[in-house]
């Protein structure tokens, strides 16, 4: 794995190197993880002139640490407790002799930017940007086999609940008995926190859990993840509670679905961001929902659950092959509850048989 | 409830306007509930000229809030998708005819500050360091009534753990079962990734769950707290699995226990943080471990786990009343476990009986 990790930071080093700056400070989590291997508490990548160094508050072995460090790389410790490492890599930079840092603007906080030009005032601190999440946006066969795992396991988690009685549980055990199960099946965890929605809930996004029991009758929508190895995928899917659902779930659902399949059906390499999120949006609009629709209808996932591209009406750019991408449509009616569906795919080409769908559970409406 | 967050921004402007700024931008989630009675996603206060603000992406309803909002406090939607509410803010600011607006530098990031000063550039951004985080210090009865709450829940639920078997189940497993539990008993959720250590892994902090099993002779640490209408509690206990304890588990337990006791015994108000740390610290340090010892030996808690004060040997300030604090020594040997003791604790004057224990879990060294 040594390898990856070293190329990831060649092709960062080069990135910096054409923009003009001799080095790099990466301070947000997931981006040091994506290129040191793990992200410890505090700790930051220093993409230096002449070393690399992953800058640590305490001993790696000390601290939880998500993932494992690439041992390819020296780690430097702060001596002494409560220091900030984004300064000492500052300084680090500067005793390797660079004259101009790179740094995530995104991530960093005023009071440690100021804190990090007071320790070097003659590096002059440059905006690397969103460079390393660019990066991050295509994934390697090794990343996608990781997500490829966590859709199974949370398939199985969901599978499992489907068989068991529904009524008259609440909302937030629901959600604790799927993250539970996705622990069983293998996951490091939930890849955010479980979403169980019930009657008027169903059909929001990213709802919270409440004390409500699901009924007879009921739209149940359910949307979970699993990180397995660090990497986050999400499903979401829409039953019914009871033998007969109403005409206007039965709408409602076939609605959302063939948005869903819309937007599902545009995702390829060269697709305009806009123009999946369009393909799914139109189906809405058409039937009179244009109103309260979600900003958007898919985002990446890798590391973080929601990542660069986002699919959104004012989304500039185009889909890679081997990109990782949710598409999510859904309708909430006020009062009365909802539906979404939402699969994680990867873009594939034509000739590879398409996008690939790792979130296989069926997206029939079931009656449960 | 409304006078309350009305009367903390009266406190809060005051304070601004004695520094000479004539409002004020809340961003950290945190302060932002402490205020205005709820955080939403993406969601700033402004304390205005003339009016204060919650300034949010989209409507209140339709996204998952932490907490009510303060209905005598008005919303202002953002138009649109994809806005920065603290840009929004600042232009509001600026209509309300300030000429400086204080912000949190410290949570603030660098691009979005540049965001800010490029819409408004005539209104001077100056930095409202820790003001807000300084006002949650000391907390109402109120408040301490949830944290109250919050720690007979995770009595409740570390009891029932260990009234079942543990030899042979996993720290994963554990740890989940645990936050079931305080769900069950009404917790909002956990108000950390409740840690549950197992022989070589017990006694380190923040410990992440693995899938090393129980067995005979382990020590056994747990972490766990709730969240209770917002407010957070940490309780930790070490057990020992088996019927009898090593000597070298009784001596390290005791040694521990009587750190954790000696921490404790300082609580008072005018107590310097710095001297409830020592007297924790020099128990151990005397008995050889000084190395290696956490940066601090406890903290404050409220809406978040983890606030001022910090009990640690650099730390300035003084203890008040009705400041709840962990105190929470520990020694981990490296190889073999080690010991935590963890209670969440109010400061009370003597003349109330003293230091207020809220986690009142039994301290004795229990074989399980």
């Amino acid at each position: 794995m040594s390898e990856v990790y070293a190329a990831r930071r060649t092709r960062l080093r080069e990135r910096c190197q054409a923009s003009g700056s001799a080095s790099a400070l990466i301070s947000r989590p997931a981006n040091v993880r994506y290129l040191a291997g793990a992200a410890l508490p505090d700790s930051v990548l220093l993409i230096g002139k002449n070393e690399d160094l992953l800058v640590c508050v305490g001993p790696p072995g000390d601290r939880p640490a998500d993932g494992r460090p690439d041992e390819a790389l020296r780690t430097h410790i702060l001596p002494g407790a409560g220091g900030d490492p984004a300064v000492a890599a500052a300084d680090l930079a500067a005793g390797q002799g660079g004259d101009s840092l790179a740094v995530e603007e995104h991530h960093l906080t005023v009071a440690r930017h100021r804190a990090m030009r007071s320790v070097v005032p003659r590096l002059s601190l440059t905006d690397l940007g969103g460079a390393v999440e660019q990066l991050r946006v295509v994934k390697d066969e090794e990343e996608i086999s990781c997500l490829r795992i966590g859709a199974e396991i949370a398939d199985q988690a969901l599978g499992e609940l489907l068989e068991s009685i529904l009524v008259g549980r609440t909302e937030r055990h629901l959600a604790l008995e799927l993250e539970r199960r996705l622990v069983d099946h293998g996951a490091d965890g939930p890849a955010f926190p479980t979403a169980v929605a019930t009657g008027p809930n169903s059909g929001r996004r990213a709802h919270r859990p409440t004390d409500r029991r699901v009924e007879e009758g009921d739209f149940l929508s359910v949307c979970l993840g699993a990180t397995y190895r660090g990497y986050r995928c999400e499903i979401g899917r829409t039953f019914v509670i009871g033998t007969s659902p109403a005409d206007w779930q039965i709408d409602l659902y076939d609605l959302v679905f063939a948005a869903q399949r819309a937007g599902r059906e545009m995702l390829a390499p060269g697709a305009a961001y806009r123009d999946v999120d369009r393909a799914a949006r139109q189906v809405l609009d058409s039937a009179g929902y244009a109103e309260g629709l979600p900003a958007l209808t898919g985002h990446g996932v890798g590391l973080e659950i929601d990542e660069d591209p986002q699919l959104a009406p004012a989304a500039m750019g185009k889909l890679d092959a081997c990109v990782p991408v949710t598409v999510e449509p859904g309708v909430h009616l006020p009062g009365r509850g909802g539906v979404r569906i939402d699969d994680t795919l990867v873009v594939r080409p034509e000739a590879d048989g398409g996008p690939e769908l790792l979130t296989i559970t069926t997206k029939e409406l079931l009656a449960l």
